[in-house]
């Protein structure tokens, strides 16, 4: 990996998503060499991800080189690598560049899709966790339109322009508003010769019995009239068994024909192997509250990927933002305090709270103390996904690309990138 | 393709480049029912592409949907599809998606990269003909960095870090020029533990005697005067012979080691089948000064794939976006004369000039009547092309990015999107 050594202990960082930025970030002018690790040379910023895939933001805005991150730090070294395992015992991380070797190792990889072991929905099924997926879907979406044209059977047309988004969390539910919104501005305008209004659908499949189920019941009974006045039709208490790439069955019996189903049902830890041990259902891997993975004292986990039980999140923190911040700023902190031999702080997570928007001038927010939800909750969810964006300049073409879509009722983003008549599942 | 008949006459346009997309505006309000095909979904500003390639521009804001500008048009048609052949005889355009027939039909499908028959040097070179090209191109630029850092042979670092530009033009200078403002201001604060103003090499290869030699001598020198100091060598009087993806090999007897070789030493018309026997040496279809296709009085072909022998254009006019555009405009015209059985107008280029950009503060600008360099044309340069762009939302974006980049110092978009360690040539 050509890192030179130091005489400062090695923190190699496996990550750089939200929590390994955070920890990166805190061990500035700490006594230690940071290495960070990831497969993609930038940073993304999640939440917005839907946004990319229904052309509303280009993908470099929500991105951000990770080396600028680097650029005024010393002792700091970025690689572009795959992780193949971590072995313990030797204290080194294996990956297809080489081989490092660390005082401590920081898991900060995140979460993946989890199709709950149904490979035939996996194969079938679109994604928004990377970059390449969400323009994949941005795609997608456009040429089903493009190929409508091509048909006069309305069977064909409703089948390509049935949009099945499976899962009813803070994903879900913002991209069915995202379509739906360009249902009613941009599709008619674009496809004059389509019957937009009647041929497509956005159907939204959740398994529990509200959408947004982990917010307050206010929230989610909020967020589910703004979609049925949005014309989408949400389908509560049912699951998708199956998805063969023409129609989605559910345990219910009820089929639906679509040629787009966008998964976001659930995650799972992203785990690395060499700790199988320590891996719990969800794929998570154990954690005590220090981050430290069980029976280790320099093997650490945070974010999406560590859990963390405690009396109030049995089962681990969510998977958001927060947590992986809160827990990367906090093991800072105590990788300080480890090499000066004092006791570790435990984590205690801060909830900021929860929201989503769904469509034009509408969100739902939770605080810890209060529920709000309408165009003051819209501007709120604004401000604080601008904010919380990296780099001055993504925040200004951001802020910018929301003011122009507002008032021009425009996605200008709607071009398909990927070579001509590529096969929709490459 | 599911196109309604309508009591007017059908024009085709084949391409939604600057000439197609010039002629479709001009029909505006004529009675014609016109049909645009494109196998792209936007109209693409191939003069900027290069800063796509460069990470200082971001791939959307230099495109533009093709449905946008149908928006507010009746009997206007798109269809995104692959033409497959025209069939003179039968008037009528055979695509992937279907046949359609035609009253006029107008080939504006621009031109392709030319390898003057080079199998070898066209499997391993870039190309920033397209979008998706332009952003492999990106990719493989940050990607040469990040494997250059896993060796410790300097060879194989120099043979990663050399970029050798295949063409002497106005696209081989300008991307020339952002590579070595990048070598300046990005890549040595990027990889500091690498050696970049030592390992990286910018070598442009030019077959004629000087660079821009479509240009003013003035405006050569002082090019190539910039380039100099810019770091960039220049070897004029030079043609590759071969490229093995490893090693360029030059008429003289040059070798340059190589990773990454960027071809635009040339391009020759895109044809269509079906028209073969009017195919000139460049593969530009020979038109008259009606821009009809030879022998026939309803096929047309405008822009690069046109060949419009005249008097001072002893082999057609330039290949760029000034003539297609003329080209277009009295195309729209004399299609309305011959519907009324009038003369048709001869075409005359107005030559507006040329120019090219050579890093921060710099350009050439060629005026009929004058010649000039510097600060002043590098703003004339910005003003241009910023007017020249589709959209409002793109020229805002623009411009804001080119002065985040100038004040900043900075090139956010290096971002490699293309999915982990796809092979170079894929």
């Amino acid at each position: 990996m050509n890192i030179p050594d130091s005489v400062n202990p090695r923190v190699v960082i496996i990550g750089g998503g939200f929590g390994g930025l955070s920890l990166f970030n805190q061990l500035k002018n700490k006594a230690f060499q940071v290495v960070l690790i990831d497969k993609h040379n930038y940073h993304n910023f999640q939440p917005l991800m839907y946004q990319v895939a229904t052309s509303g933001l280009e993908a470099s805005s929500i991105t951000y080189p990770i080396r600028k991150v680097m650029q005024d730090r010393k002792e700091a070294y970025f690689r572009m690598a795959m992780v193949e395992k971590i072995d313990t015992e030797n204290k080194k991380v294996v990956t297809d560049v080489g081989t490092i070797y660390y005082d401590y190792v920081v898991i900060a990889t995140g979460s993946e899709n989890n199709f709950f072991g149904n490979a035939e929905v996996e194969k079938n099924s679109l994604v928004m966790k990377s970059i390449p997926q969400a323009l994949k879907v941005r795609s997608i979406l456009l040429e089903s339109f493009e190929l409508a044209l091509q048909t006069n059977d309305v069977e064909k047309q409703k089948t390509l322009l049935n949009f099945v988004i499976v899962g009813g969390g803070p994903t879900g539910v913002e991209l069915a508003g995202a379509l739906a919104e360009m249902k009613k501005a941009v599709f008619p305008k674009d496809y004059p010769d389509l019957d937009v209004i009647n041929l497509m659908q956005i159907n939204l499949i959740q398994g529990a019995d509200r959408v947004l189920d982990a917010m307050s019941e206010k929230s989610s009974e909020a967020a589910e009239k703004y979609l049925h006045n949005l014309g989408v039709v949400v389908h509560k208490n049912v699951r998708v068994t199956n998805y063969d790439g023409e129609m989605v069955e559910t345990h219910d019996g009820q089929k639906f024909y679509s040629k787009s189903v966008i998964w976001s049902a659930g995650v799972k830890g992203n785990t690395v192997d060499g700790l199988a041990e320590t891996v719990d259902r969800a794929s998570r891997i154990k954690v005590n509250p220090h981050n430290q993975v069980e029976g280790f004292s320099d093997v650490f986990a945070i974010g999406d990927v560590a859990a963390m039980y405690g009396e109030k999140y049995q089962y681990g923190h969510p998977m958001m933002a927060q947590p992986a911040i809160q827990q990367g700023k906090l093991l800072a902190e105590n990788l300080e305090r480890l090499e000066q031999n004092k006791a570790l702080k435990a984590f205690k997570y801060k909830d900021k709270g929860s929201m989503a928007t769904i469509g034009r001038n509408k969100a739902v927010v939770d605080l810890p103390k209060s529920h709000f939800h309408g165009v003051f909750a819209w501007f709120i969810w604004m401000f604080i996904h601008l904010i919380s964006l990296i780099g001055f300049k993504n925040k200004a073409i951001v802020l910018w690309s929301w003011i122009y879509n507002y008032f021009v009722f425009d996605r200008e983003s709607r071009v398909i990138f990927r070579p001509y008549r590529t096969p929709n599942r490459e």
